[in-house]
């Protein structure tokens, strides 16, 4: 049913070696979800051109949208752009848009044109820009072989502003995204688990159903029960969710 | 330096849709950087067989170790242990070990052996199992190919209770890794950019110097300066941070 399938890569040493945890890639993954596409996979990967590069080379053979976050500033790290024209092989050169934004913001903020300011507006030949009202280093698009490359900034509040210009570009994805979550107390998802098994068959997948255990299984007992699915029509998709949780609990108040 | 090259695949659909934050996968790697080990990748990829081997392909190619979480309990979309036999063409069968430890856990809780529960029980052949000290699924511990496949739950206190024993079985890593932070108020990372960059140098690329910015890039402006790296003795870590720190005080108090 879904077509488009999205791809995350959150490039940063500093997600790699667990020192920020990533809040970028489930910010962006839920955004997008909510909107009806769907997210196939989530990379991080170390500043390294090589590492960047073959990211890139996995999504690309499984995604249709690519969308990396980080490594877009003008410290030496920040190499990105550069990383992705690379793999492509693509050509990089002074992007005319880019530049004449980073100048205008410079020149508002009374700041210097410095090399490594220069650097974020070198991108790959028919890069187009993404607007950032925020800071200073522009988002990229590029399209290249059917696939669309989104590359936003790491800084969170400068990725979350470019997400709505993202879902515009994206388009409606013609899909709705439904999710009903409730917790059980005193329940084990083994206890359930061969009911909803049968229950997501009955319903012939058109929602999924999930059980998340938490704290320590066998003590203070909780589940939260995730019902979820995409579909055309959201009144179909809160139906069903609706008939399923009635479901769910019968099976806990008479089996168990 | 490093050799030993470490792969995370995080396994689930609440993961990879937004749904849940990651902390698993940056709680792992961080226990393992403060060992001296060094993670290469994070993966997060949703409940699907073919999905989960193409992760742990990926993975093959580029690390020596690969732990995956999730997946290991006794729902319907718990596939981890079976989607890693099928990409590597590994025969499942029941785990005498694993078994033994779910029927004692079981038994212990006056709980039944159901066929959800006896699936925990079936891993590759060859497979050895870590011990879950507090919830019923057991981990596996897979040698393939000169790499090990370390697959732990995704409850995260299961899964924080099976790093030490990870640990255990990797063996020291004969490196160190060590980290100074700090905050500077009224930066931008742009003005300290290009001395950053002669300084890694200056210091041979022993330690890193990563700059955080901080809410908007102009405004409340604060950049948190971050010296890490890798090294035989910890003492000459600290020693180089500390210099290091000092040559970017004294730079930012008289060149900027």
């Amino acid at each position: 049913m879904i077509c488009i399938k999205i791809g995350i890569i959150s490039i940063g040493n500093e997600i790699v070696k667990g020192r920020t945890i990533n809040t970028n890639a489930s910010d962006i993954s839920n955004f997008l979800t909510n909107l009806g596409y769907e997210i196939s996979y989530i990379l991080a990967c170390r500043d390294i051109k090589e590492d960047i590069g073959d990211s890139l080379e996995f999504l690309f053979h499984k995604c249709d949208i690519i969308i990396t976050t980080g490594g877009l500033g003008p410290t030496v790290d920040d190499i990105t752009v550069e990383s992705i024209a690379l793999n492509l092989k693509l050509e990089l050169v002074l992007n005319e848009y880019a530049y004449s934004e980073i100048l205008k913001k410079l020149t508002e903020r009374g700041m210097e044109f410095t090399p490594e300011r220069l650097k974020m507006a070198i991108m790959p030949v028919g890069a187009e820009i993404l607007y950032n009202t925020i800071g200073t280093a522009p988002g990229m698009i590029l399209k290249y072989n059917g696939k669309v490359i989104f590359s936003i900034p790491g800084v969170p509040s400068e990725m979350r502003a470019m997400l709505p210009e993202i879902s515009r570009i994206l388009g409606p994805s013609g899909m709705e995204y439904y999710s009903l979550e409730y917790d059980v107390k005193g329940l084990l998802e083994s206890k359930i688990a061969s009911y909803v098994k049968e229950l997501i068959k009955k319903y012939n997948y058109e929602m999924l159903i999930k059980t998340h255990p938490e704290s320590r299984e066998t003590q203070n007992r909780k589940v939260t029960i995730e019902i979820y699915g995409y579909g055309k029509s959201r009144k179909r998709l809160e139906e069903l969710a609706q008939q399923i949780k009635q479901e769910i609990d019968s099976i806990i108040l008479n089996k168990l």
